[in-house]
């Protein structure tokens, strides 16, 4: 099953929830820390109360580096603790000379099997190249960021007129040969999304900034129902994998998921 | 001794070159294969040859997180390799929402105490701010990049003239106020370089695309010393690294960063 067709069925099924795994040691439930390996029975815990409704789930780097050698190890056994048949995303932000992007490709296709990359546009196509030479995997381009310092680069407009995420689609959309391709618009731009949602033409999107950055979830779904577009996957991070803290934190979580997909259901109806 | 002044120690000796440990198993000489660790053996090697004419090192994370966990220990160890004062940039280029920057910047800072980090500029000021809030060390921001990718976004026009680019180094030179910032100048755009080089201000600037990419050492240090401009690092990987593969490559490495010092100090002259 290629990383595309993995999506494509939980679309049909109007899942569209990606849970991110940002876990941070100093907000999962204090019963945890006596456990050998907290962050990864946290993460075990997570992925069963979710797997069932999650349409992905995105793995945020930075947490696992953050401890160094043992924090990789804690990455790929997360990653192994999901059902194969998910769709996985690394989100690694990643970017540099083709040379050294092909070694990054490797790191996450290869060693560690992701279904998919977020990566950083600002180095241009040949930085990219060697992650879409992966016709089977799916290349998430940051457009526009769901934080205030979007406005610094990538709302700046350009001598055309365009903004610079308007030329970053557009691009994106010219790489997309290989139909692996997708962006990264933070659902914190309501407007822009409203405004921009026609140019995303096969592209998925990735919407990050539900939640604890205070995009809605409910504004997302209704503007891609609106364009009969079911290509996208709102993540949620923080303001799931905490929402309870007791020892049947699992339950409240999968409630929670629950009630996400009902919201994004109605939406689309 | 702060990140700053380690690197001022070397300006002072006329020292550019910063020594790139993009280090790749398929290119190191084939006696090493047979030790329990051919990468560390050889990043061993290499600093031992290159320690005393080096102005700093930068490790190239990708070729490290290739492997793994234990690509991740192989760097930390190379890193325990350098001496202590001379500068390490870790080249990472990095770059994400506030809460995931603070994480990247812990593990390349804090968990491996490197001096310094190249970064991503496209998700703005917030997304740099965990990096630059320490002090002591230097954040390397992308500016204009070495590769053919730079056209595609970095070399835009804004509607106000400038280059994106050069957008971005304006917005560094104000987040500068610590003096802790730097940015990345890819050698192969001499023009851009002589063009722009009045607008670095107090930034160090990281300079790669020298030997395999085609830039020029020599009118790249005749650039800065005709502005009396000490505050650059040329970047060398593949051409010394791999200049030789007998026995004592490391008598050949160190004869041709010497080279190297003394074509820059002829420029300066």
């Amino acid at each position: 099953m290629t990383a595309s067709e993995k999506l494509e069925k939980k679309f049909d099924k109007n899942y569209h929830i990606c849970v991110g795994l940002d876990t941070d040691i100093n907000k999962i439930p204090k019963h945890l820390l006596s456990e050998k390996n907290p962050v990864l029975e946290f993460n075990k815990m997570i992925v069963e109360s979710t797997a069932e409704f999650a349409a992905c789930y995105k793995i945020n780097f930075a947490f696992y580096e953050r401890f160094g050698a043992k924090g990789f190890d804690s990455l790929a056994q997360t990653l192994e603790l999901i059902p194969k048949e998910i769709f996985v995303i690394a989100d690694a932000k990643r970017g540099d000379i083709g040379n050294t992007s092909e070694m990054y490709a490797k790191a996450v296709f290869d060693e560690l099997a992701f279904d998919s990359i977020t990566l950083h546009p600002y180095m241009g196509s040949d930085s990219l190249q060697p992650f879409l030479d992966y016709k089977e995997k799916l290349n998430f381009i940051l457009a526009l960021t769901s934080n205030k310092g979007a406005a610094d680069f990538e709302k700046q407009q350009l001598a055309d007129g365009r903004f610079l995420f308007q030329h970053v689609i557009e691009k994106v959309n010219k790489w997309n040969v290989n139909k692996n391709c997708g962006i990264v618009f933070g659902a914190t731009n309501i407007d822009e999304l409203k405004e921009n949602i026609s140019s995303f033409g096969d592209l998925v999107v990735l919407l990050p900034g539900v939640g604890a950055q205070g995009g809605s979830l409910e504004e997302v779904a209704a503007s891609f129902n609106q364009h009969k577009n079911k290509n996208y996957l709102v993540n949620i991070s923080r303001a799931l994998l905490y929402c309870n803290d007791s020892k049947d934190f699992g339950k409240q979580v999968t409630e929670l998921i629950k009630s996400y997909n009902q919201s994004v259901f109605n939406m689309s109806h």
